[in-house]
This record gives structure tokens, sequence and C-alpha cells, in this order.
């Protein structure tokens, strides 16, 4: 195991009517900005719950925020939080709304410059407006760590920042707020949660079973759990367990003291970049190819993978990592996305310009910094 | 899964080394009151590492916290920390160090009363002086939690409190601390966390599979990591693996959303304050006891630990408990822990003395509140 520092603050408010709990968990006398998306909240109830709960305070609301959240949109927010002296942002919605209010809680207090700064250079976040979440969408993880992934639109650049400073105070996680979303975005959140697992475990063991069990029972639990939430969306218990696996996928915990490869979202942030695909499902066609190309470094996770996650113990090493790159993509399938390329109608020549996008970078990606422009390539050609 | 609220902002500085990072974590200006316990750390080197990591502060030394540490000792500590307006405590050591630091902590700013009353009536405590740790023995998850358990000889007392108030600010997790521990301080620390994590895992389903599987992690991987520690106490991987279990054991992490038992420590504190046994045996001595007794109450988990963690699957219900039990008595004998209570020479007339002390304080115990003088009995009974 690596050496490593972790720390977590965000208080969890996890269950059914937790929604009610907000207003306590909100220093008294702040003016809130309440942020939202496309206004999902207002069909299924959250907004009314929302609004009751923060009933006592001054609020001032700004809806609209897209998925894979616009820097233009967000700026437009930082304007507000100026002008309004606002003290508090609120959240409702799922990891683009949470992502698109850590950067409004960076941008509104950052001093030294151009607040694109944030993404484009990794300018240092000295101070962010304080933020609670209330998450609508388990998925990203957003609502229990650091991290934040904004779209520039006039130059079609998808790029993240990290900082302390704009992990939420307090998150409430209700799985009853996931009943009424379309199931499509059901099983993105699947997709997603499942990916973040596979970026901090698929790569070269360091001796870190703890880590690696953690990360397979999160797994595990979404293979279970995520089928019965897309059978009967009013499951409760199915709902919690998938709401809790997605946090716990990317809250830091299993990614202590361990390599990690993230190649799979590079790759995949250019998908949506290009032809505006889902994340979740960027992620579920490029997953695949990282996997068939880097089998002989990730072998001894892919065997462990094989064997633990998907009960493949039959076969030499060819066929195991065979097998288990099959059910990983069988998988996504069963949940309806797709892993191919051509059913999203993606053809070559975006596989030409996602390659020299990373050839004007200059940086390698994976665990071991060594997937340049060529792998980008096979592994893109690997799911043509 | 039930609703729950989870929050733990411990920062935790894992690895070799960690030691050298303890003065920047410390707020700057400080007046440090450095505690220990009986002197192991000057054999071992540690002290020398944390002196010179905080050797730009002003610092009071506070040694001699016992195992069990006691009420009347830590309170002598409280008059220093007046005295000497200590500004944060720095605990060196395992559990009873660092539990007995959370005392001084807590007691030190207690302006209500007796600060027994924190312990003899749960008393709110509503300031503490910052407090970070060096952690030296893994076992207790002290250095990641709210809790602490303190002895009052007086009255032979073991009560325990719990607040937010006193987790650590930081804990140092160096497993190079661990290399020149005494092998029983060892194997005790094998079975507190094994333990420990039992008390939130062997109740009754509730349909929490990623608590069940994140605790299932913690009991594999103290099978396989706790003899590796102690046939080479100088493997650093093994030692890494272990403290960090330890860690994740009580940390409240698999304790979110699930019952809790925790009747084995309630009667080993017991056998602790009768007969001052090492805590972690007592833990051994009892749960073979309470697993038995309750074995209906427990029927699925107990069928789920045996299958999952000791992979016993042949057998009808009842001789896969018995085995799912014998397996967990003959780990904690196997790494030098018996499990009898005549091992300990312990008689009947102390199981009387227990009985009528649970008898006077009139409530009940375990998940279901429901283990009173009769089923201690039993209990204690089975372990002669």
């Amino acid at each position: 195991m690596y050496n490593f520092e972790y720390q977590n603050p965000v208080k969890i408010i996890f269950g059914k009517g937790g929604i009610r709990k907000v207003g306590a968990n909100i220093p008294k006398g702040s003016k809130i900005l309440l942020t939202y998306g496309g206004g999902s909240i207002f069909k299924n109830g959250v907004y009314d719950q929302v609004k009751a709960a923060i009933k006592d305070f001054e609020v001032v609301e700004f809806g609209g925020i897209e998925p894979n959240p616009h820097y233009e949109t967000l700026m437009k927010a930082v304007e507000v939080v100026k002008n309004e002296n606002i003290t508090f942002l609120l959240s409702v919605g799922g990891g683009s709304v949470i992502d698109g209010t850590k950067f409004i809680a960076a941008a509104a207090c950052f001093k030294n410059g151009d607040p694109w700064d944030i993404l484009s250079k990794r300018a240092l976040v000295e101070d962010a407006v304080p933020h609670g979440t209330v998450l609508t969408l388990p998925a990203t993880g957003s609502e229990m760590n650091s991290g934040a992934v904004i779209t520039r639109m006039e130059t079609t650049e998808k790029l993240s920042f990290m900082s302390p400073k704009v992990m939420p105070l307090f998150s409430v996680l209700d799985p009853e707020t996931i009943y009424s979303l379309p199931e499509k975005q059901i099983a993105n959140g699947i997709v997603d949660a499942f990916v973040h697992v596979i970026e901090q475990y698929l790569t070269f063991p360091v001796n870190s079973p703890i880590q690696d069990r953690f990360a397979e029972s999160i797994m595990k639990t979404l293979i279970e759990e995520g089928p019965k939430v897309l059978a009967d969306q009013n499951n409760y218990d199915a709902a919690a367990n998938f709401m809790w696996s997605a946090t716990m996928a990317l809250n830091g915990l299993i990614g202590v003291g361990v390599p990690q490869d993230w190649a799979t979202h590079m790759i995949g942030h250019e998908l949506t970049a290009y032809h505006g695909i889902d994340h979740a499902r960027t992620l579920a066609i490029v997953l695949p190819g990282v996997m068939h190309i880097k089998r002989k470094q990730k072998e001894n996770k892919l065997l462990q993978l094989g064997e633990r996650v998907w009960k493949i113990t039959e076969g030499n090493v060819d066929e195991r990592i065979d097998q288990t790159i099959r059910k990983t993509a069988e998988f996504f399938e069963s949940v309806g996305i797709p892993t191919k390329l051509p059913d999203y109608n993606v053809a070559t020549d975006t596989i030409d310009s996602i390659c020299s996008r990373f050839e004007k970078r200059g940086y390698k990606i994976g665990e071991k910094a060594d997937i340049g422009p060529a792998d980008i390539r096979a592994i893109l050609e690997n799911r043509l």
C-alpha cells in the first residue's frame, strides 16, 4: 500500500424524510442560492420539500444548470452570488448540478484573475462559498467528494478541478428522490458508479486487500441492486443500496493508497465533448477497450475481478480475461447501455480528432502514464 | 437499511515517515500536552520522532496513562492542562492513551459540574481541547472515532462516552510503529478489531449489502494479515493492512444504517473490571457464548458469516452455526488468545457478581435490548 492522506468531512444525511433536516444544517441567517437543473425537481415533489425545509431563509433561485454543466451558465450564477450577497449554496440535483455548484462556490471567491484558470491551469482555490446538496440522482459521487467536471461550450473543452474547499458541508441522500427518475438516468448512474470503482481498482496490485475488497463489495452490490432498481423504481431498499453504492464508489475511500487509472474517463470526456454522448455511456464504450488493450499490464487485477466479481475460474489467463471483459460489457448492455461506437453513430473521423487532441496535449494517461495517442486509437478502434 | 447520519472529519496520515508531518498539522503557536503510556515509545524510537516533529512548539509531557485508562490519572492531566494553559493535546500510543486523552480534552473544558458526569450521566460535551494522535497499536479504532472508555478504580467501573467534539483532528498511522510491539499486544489488536466488526455485523439482516460486505472485507483481511504480522512483525505490508483494518473496523462506516449489538463488549468490560483481563481477551471469551446463546436471533447473519468468511457451506443450520462459532473461537486461539473462563482462572462467583451488577443496572443489552441477567449467566456459563 502506498502512503496516503485521507479526510472527508462531508456530513451524510441518509434515508427517507432527510430533506426535512436541510434547514437545521444551514447556518442561521444565511442567504441561500438554490441551484438546480432542468426542472425535474418540480415534477417529483423534491422542490416543494426543499422549499419547505428552508422557509426560514432568504432564498434566490438559479435553475437551468445543464448536464455536463456549462462554464458559461455557471458564470451567470457567479454574478448572482456576488450581486445578491449570497452566503450559502444549496444544490438540488445530480452530479451535474452539484459539480456546477462547486464551481460557482469556488469562482465566486476567486480573486487571482479569470476563474477559468481554476479549470485550465488548476489555479489554487483558496476559498469557496459554503455548499450543501440534496442528491436526486446517484451516479457521480460528487455529493461526498472534492471534484467537479465543467464543460466550456465555446471551445468544446471538458475539464475538472478538485479542492477540499468545495466539499459539501452536508449531503442529503433520500432514496425516495429517485422514484421518478427516467430509466435511462438510473442505468447511467449504475454504469457511472461501476466505472468509478474500476478506475481505482483495475490497475496493478500493491497489496491493499481492504481497498480491493471494498471495491469488489461496491461492484457486487451494483450488479445485484442495479437491476432491481430498474425493475421497480419504488423498491426503497434497492434504491437505498444503489444510492449508497454510488456515493461510496467515489468518496475517496477505495482509492486511498492505491494506483488509479482514469484513462476511461479521460477518453470518454472527449466523446461527450464531440458528440454530446451521456458521460456514463462514454465510459461503457471506452472501458472494454481499455481492458483489452491494457490486458497485460492489468493482468493480475483483471483475473481478480473475474474471479471475485464475475465468478470466472475456468480457462487459461487469456480466456479468463476475455470472459471478464465480455461479462463487464454484457452488464452494461443488460441495463440498456450499448458499448460500441457505431451504436452511437460515431465514425472513425472522431477517433482521429480525439487522438490529435491528445497528441497536442502531449501527456499520457492511465495508472502508469503510458497511454498515448496510438494506444487511444487502438482502444477506440476496439470499440468499432 | 435504517436512516442514518454519518460524518467523520478525522484526517488520516497513513504510511511510513508520517510522524514527520505532525508539526504541520498542529495550529501554530499551540502549547502542546504530549500524552503517552508506560514508556514503550522511548524504546522504539517513536518518542524521538514525535519530539523532532514538534520541536517548534512549547511542549509539556504527561506519561503513565494506563491500559484501561484510569479516571484518577486523567484528572491529574486535566489539572496540568488548566495550570499550563495547554491549547493542543497530542496523544502517542494505543487506544488507552487516545481514549484517555479524549477524556482529558473533554474534562478540561467541562463547566457544568463534576467531569465524572461525562461518563456516569453521559453529560453533554460542549467543547474539548483540540487533539491529534500518533497511533502505535492498531486495535480500538479510537484514532478515527468519537468514543472513549474510561475506568474508575475507586468503584471498579468501566464506562464510555461519545462526542464528535473529541474526534481527533488528525491521526498518524505509521505501520512501522508496530515493529517492536509485544506479540501479545498484536494478538489483542487483531481480536479487538475483529470483534468490533462482529458487534456491527452479527445482528439481524436489514438489507444493507454494502455494510455487510465491507464488514466481511475487514474480517477476511484480519484473518489473512493478522497471522502474517505475528509471524514477522517487520512485514510492512502486513502491518499496514492490519493497521488500516483496525481503523476501518470502528470508524463508524460499517455501522451506518444497521442494528448494532455490543453485548460482548458490555459483558467483557466486567471481566476487565473484576479481573484486569486485557480488553481483547475478554471479547474472545464472551463472543462465542453470545453467538451460541443468541443463535436463533442471529441465525441469518451467523449463516452468512459462516459462508462468506469461513467458507462453511455443508451441514444443516445448527451444524453450520456450530462450525461458525468453532471457527471463530479457533481463530482467536490460533493467535494465542484463549477463549474460556478457566484459562484466566475466573470462577463461577465472578459470574454471580456480574449478573447481579446487570440486575442492579436494570437495563438489557444486545441489538434487541433483550439480553438480561439470566442470558448473561447462560453466556458466561457457556464459557466455563
